[in-house]
């Protein structure tokens, strides 16, 4: 049995961190083993890079140097945590891969989309099998994340409005690869978007 | 009067760093404002990605995981030290700068040479105006770097042969582009090496 490679993407609030550790454990009840895991970070080194993008005054990196240690950690945890599970033939769950980029840095920072595409193309390479879209509202997100220490921070930085960009940006992905996406209805109840995000993975793995 | 931008190159024990100290000390003798600086580092956030490549296990990074770090620093380089500092007019004198990726990465470890330049191509772009490549017999480099700690070990890691083969791609990295390089024979006593570097950098600016 081959590994899969699986994703989940969002804006803040979206959910999408608690339906991927829903989605491992549904899978480890299935009998599949399953590596839940997330970006920026994953492995070692790169939550060592994770640490240095994150850490220290907000905009002490330009969006193009920021792009290139995220690049640095994603390349990581390629090599060092997802390759190695695939192999083993486990289902990898990663909340956020490179989708992230395309939408915070490509989308955010500057002009920088067909700069994230290119990069993405020379050093990363791989997409995931399958992504789950957690689509969702801002203001229910930002009404979410209320409840969330550093979240609402963030949300608060960023702005409702960057938050719409952010969805809609998302939403454009998914619907320019339809074979890869599927987009989860994130704002109804919690249990009712894990069967939905389920019913796809399962299908999607003939289980 | 417009800023220039000087690099140096060559192999471990080539004498370049004192080279590019003595040509700062020159310039500002002769009353042209001198910034030296060197990579990998030559920002507070290259110096700490320079922190996190070097230190640890030897092989905690792959060569493109390496690669994506080097490149970061040296966006970061440019962005903070060396643009303002043309901007101010300044001649900047790098120890070391892309071409050093396109050997220690792009020629010993793995068939990365298309990457490097890609990368470059990409995320940095520019080249020094002028490059000094301090030539040397590995041989005649080792038995220099032996009096230093630091340089001997990582000579030994490297290896003689490897060091001949590094030597031979920075003297055709010359060859292809002649109008940058300058190739230096830094066998000779340190001043009449300094001369030669002066000789040819006066001549270029116009001094």
């Amino acid at each position: 049995m081959g590994g899969s490679f699986l994703s989940f993407e969002g804006i803040d609030g979206s959910g999408k961190s608690t339906q991927a550790r829903r989605l491992a454990a549904a899978l480890q009840a299935a009998g599949r083993a399953a590596l839940l895991t997330r970006e920026p970070g994953g492995s070692p080194g790169a939550e060592e890079i994770r640490r240095l993008v994150l850490e220290g005054e907000p905009d002490r990196w330009s969006a193009e140097t920021e792009l290139l240690l995220f690049t640095a950690a994603r390349r990581d945890h390629l090599e060092k945590t997802i390759r190695p599970a695939l192999a083993r033939g486990e289902v990898v769950i990663t909340d956020r891969f490179a989708d992230s980029s395309r939408i915070y840095q490509g989308m955010t920072r500057g002009d920088l989309a067909g700069t994230v595409d290119a990069l993405h193309a020379l050093m990363i390479g791989v997409e995931p099998d399958l992504t789950l879209l957690i689509d969702i509202d801002p203001e229910v997100g930002l009404s979410r994340a209320m409840a969330r220490k550093g979240t609402e921070q963030r949300f608060e930085d960023m702005g409702l409005d960057m938050q719409r960009r952010m969805r809609a940006g998302f939403l454009a992905l998914a619907a320019a690869q339809p074979a890869r996406f599927r987009v989860i209805d994130g704002a109804r109840p919690e249990a009712e978007v894990a069967a939905a995000v389920q019913d796809a993975v399962f299908r999607h793995l003939g289980l």
